[in-house]
């Protein structure tokens, strides 16, 4: 059985004397409260405190990172148990999904999973060999027996995570029950969520139609007219907003928008309604309210969140099987230029209106985000996204975008995970990361010292806090 | 107040053994002069010799790398003192202007305006110590007190900062007044113009008719046919040669190129003449008057610099209020491969014509700008422009256009910039990323020491000389 | 006369301690055979084994990587010897050539070009002093004399390189008389055949028509109908794969696909037979081959190559004089997501088929080719091509593929030269950039040392041989 051990230097600079800058830049940021201001953990785990199930219920089963580089290489999803949509026979036993896991291990180097896999093993549940076929079930034995412990319920974790607070993220149709269940139940850990309208914003999302009559209910608003319509977001904005909302987040395949004229979108939206709308007038549907959002978010602070340029559900097979969400979801080319030229020419120059823009097209980070974050006061960059969100991904981000847009144009680290043990990690990734870049800087003579330290107590926490208003 | 302190080693990389050859190769070139093939410095500086008014004026004020950067931030460009197009009220008092600067100059971090800023503090101004709010105004009263002296008047400052030779750029209505005064004067100095006829060639560029009718009166060519139009710039061209021009420029939208024949480009030229061009007919216009432009650098020897990809004033609040070139230009994905093929297809065989291509969109340079300068004997290649003339820009262009162009289908750095005093530390980047960059290829042993000395030259000195002819 | 040296540190990272890893990992796997699954040798020379011509016909004359750089400065083809379609006048004198060369060699600075001929200068020849004019007659003496001993023969070379196996590329037309007599010679060298069916599938090849008759005749099939061509190519991948094929490649535009239902292939064929297809059918019919290939990979489990975007022969100038292949290919935006789509639909899910995907459009690499290969079974990532196939894009590839589809969705290294001599400098240069690449990942602490070595022998030959079924 070979060692697992995190490095204290992990992810910093090899040469000597940028390292020991490094070292000292996280030594200042390292303990620093965790803010999350998106992601999409659970916040049912947050109301009912319940233990989590086993293993692989846990760490496999809902992580499309991990179940789908097994499956790029031959693992049929069955084997990892994931549920098919009919109710197809899957893989029942945790433990034998566990080993087959364990088994494909090694497929997982060099990649950012592993980096937050070993830091779960090591630091959560104390684990000091390496996953392997040979130490598969010492593991599933380690982790189930610690999963039943009241130390392993995610209250216990939040805290022990040194979580200020987390942003969780719901449909406009979801009751909100389980954040109301948290802010009733007395405990003391900050749970907020966040308004994502895709569901009644986007006339190709799955049963959009269904979707809206729940929307008309829950709002109260009579939907069958335009202006009722943005009433209803209007609405479920403000009951988003009192269980502690402070953003919207909205995940269109491009970041098209359009300013109509109301005759225009009024028209447009009867089409909608009647299920009646093309692709490319639901393009335009979706392209005039990320318009009409960011008019509410300059009226009721919301700050605003666009993550575009997916395919999302590439792979019709995975998806008539086992749904959406199954690590089929391809970027595409994403322009941003003339695509958000209507949201800016509206709204572009406001002072007290926040748009957070992300991308998974990291061509554009030079070319057009850093140009339009570096001039237009409404504009933020997200950090690096998805399939970026990895110590590749974010030196690059970094070395494309500061020059032009500089560090304060941007708002610090995003987990953007449901994978809730690997939260920590994931933000000692990026505080790694940036001090390494800010000590190459400094290393360089392209910085001083003090001045990085300011830095990165900014990356690691008070540009979030600031951005999205935590 | 912290100490301001240009390090001997900045820009170099961190490695030991790699930052002493990085020193050994600057250490034989930094002294050499500067050679600015192309700029935008205003030419009456160095005719009248006039001292500049003050710091914020000097330095804030024309320089939309410095007020964008603040504009995005939430600082209204009136606070800067920018000038409104209606006479609008604007800060007036230079100082006020400053203190706005210095207490936002943490914004720079990261960025080559910080570094050129702080050179031109230290080395320029003999500045000690940090810029920030509490040192504001000594460094208004330094600066300003300098200015009032002979010692930081513009021909001073050009012999001072080793000026072999500089070009400055002109529409072809400019009577070059200027230029003629700087040779007529007696002064050493060497200033060339550049011939850049997007106002006359560029039927959206704002007062275009206007600019016909004068540039008909300025070529004394009846321009009412498209024959007489070209002897109009022949002629213009033969007018800027006498003024020291080598080379032209062009600053399209993209780079396309059209090959038209005859009848169907007088019909096209009658259609602009009458202001009846439509966007595609304007982008036809300009394409095919790029090869024009080729055909004519082929028979008077001018060199053609060809700078594409942007979409120019995109915020039109900011159009409105303060007019172009507030920082408001945002690069665009941009095509070579099928926009050049028809100038190509002409033009690309001719060893006797140079065609310079930059770009803003850096995806292009391993992709498509290094193969074709890699093998058309009339093409070289730009170095890093504008948002990219930067450290890491500089270090992506060498990393993806050299293993296919090589060195010397390259021209040395071009400043570009209309902010004299950062000229110096302009080129100081560039040839210490240059440094830095042969460095490392001599340390991993992809180059011999002797060979990197060669061509730190030629980056640094000569071969913007030998591809500018100056 | 300057010393020549190969360094034994060359490509590793300058810092101490991670170049002190590179070396123990390259010490590793330095003196595995080479597999070569993708190339384009020519049989002829190991089923004959005469001797090479002369230094220039062996190193200039057929290497576009090496005339395309000289043309680019001003050098004319002729004066290389590249020989002209209407045998029009060339440079007959090889030393002539040669010294043309050799005084130009400077513009090779900082090229893989420079590495491999130096490498081939220094290795094979055993020349101890640069190539300049002043040693240019020395080395063509040296060279010379040692290409008339048997040392040098093609099947001595092979043996000296440790060539374990060697695939060519041959057209259906190809008769495979090179590779029969390789087999019946007695030889042990193994050399495999690729079936490269572009001169009979892409009704925009030069002299397509005319193959087509051609392929009727080898393939002893009629052609007339759909399902007569589709048998001859099925008759022919059978005859490839007794010549030993495994595999097969595409060099199409674009990576387009189509699934056509049959009475529109049926009625396209037509037209494409009728030598009528459009530009856009002809597009289309190669997408429906590309999926008619995969179907019968599926079959006859030969992996399947794509190495779709570049505009071939650019310069109608050197095409016509000097025709194709002449260093005037240009890469283009090559899109993935959509175009594989129909393909993925059909057979990305099949774990018993290998599509291979190459691109010279590295923006690919972390938008879309990882994501991709890291979900689809059916795909894997070629190692980086052509104008990539450079220390800087081996880099590129390994930090931006890496992240998202591991190591083991790719497949090693392809060296796709006719370049025989520099073969050894090819997989060398892949082999110390990826320890360099690894050892790297293991300084930072991201991944342990003894993974790194295995991660080091798979890049280096066992993923080639499993991914080629070699």
């Amino acid at each position: 059985m070979t060692r697992l051990y995190l490095h204290p230097d992990r992810l910093f600079p090899a040469d000597t004397g940028t390292r020991d800058i490094a070292r000292r830049l996280y030594n200042g940021i390292k303990d620093l409260p965790i803010v999350s201001p998106h992601g999409h953990t659970d916040p049912a785990w947050f109301a009912y405190n319940q233990p989590f199930a086993n293993p692989s219920e846990l760490l496999i089963v809902p992580d499309h990172y991990v179940f789908r580089m097994l499956y790029s290489q031959g693992v049929p999803l069955e084997a990892l148990g994931i549920p098919t949509i009919d109710g197809g026979e899957t893989e029942q036993d945790p433990r034998k999904i566990w080993r087959c896991f364990a088994g494909h291990y090694h497929l997982f180097r060099g990649t950012p999973s592993r980096l937050w896999l070993d830091w779960v093993f090591a630091e959560v549940f104390g684990l000091k060999v390496r996953l392997s076929s040979e130490t598969a079930d010492l593991y599933y034995d380690t982790i189930d027996a610690a999963l039943a412990t009241d130390a392993f319920r995610p209250r216990a974790l939040f805290e022990r995570f040194g979580i200020e607070v987390i942003a969780t993220t719901e449909s406009p149709l979801d009751p909100l029950d389980h954040h109301r269940a948290i802010r009733e139940s007395g405990w003391s850990g900050r749970v907020v969520t966040a308004y994502r309208p895709d569901p009644v914003m986007d006339p190709e999302h799955a049963g959009f139609l269904d979707n809206l009559h729940r929307f008309c209910e829950v709002a109260r608003e009579d939907i069958s007219t335009f202006a009722g319509y943005l009433r209803a977001h209007e609405n479920r904005r403000a009951y988003f907003r009192e269980a502690g909302a402070t953003s919207t987040d909205h995940g269109h395949p491009s970041a098209f928008t359009a300013d109509l004229p109301r005759a225009e979108i009024e028209a447009l939206y009867a089409s909608v309604l009647g299920g009646l709308a093309s692709p490319s007038e639901a393009e335009l549907f979706r392209g005039h309210m990320l318009i009409e959002m960011a008019r509410m978010s300059l009226e009721d602070g919301m700050v605003m969140q666009i993550h575009p340029g997916v395919h999302r559900s590439h792979n019709p097979s995975v998806l008539a099987r086992f749904g959406r969400d199954k690590g089929a979801d391809i970027p595409i080319l994403t322009g941003y230029v003339e695509a958000l030229k209507p949201l800016l020419d509206r709204f572009g120059n406001e002072r007290d209106l926040t748009i957070i823009l992300f991308t998974l097209d990291e061509t554009s980070y030079s070319r057009e985000l850093a140009p339009l974050a570096g001039h237009y006061p409404a504009l933020r960059l997200g950090p690096p996204w998805w399939f970026h969100d990895s110590p590749e991904g974010m030196r690059r981000f970094r070395e494309q975008a500061t020059e032009t847009a500089g560090f304060y144009n941007t708002v610090g680290f995003n987990d953007d995970t449901r994978a809730f043990l690997s939260i920590p990690a994931r933000h000692d990734v990026a505080r790694r990361m940036d001090c390494g870049f800010l000590a190459k800087l400094v290393a360089e003579h392209r910085l001083e010292e003090d001045e990085a330290h300011e830095v990165a107590h900014a990356l690691s926490y008070s540009l979030a806090k600031q951005a999205y208003k935590l």
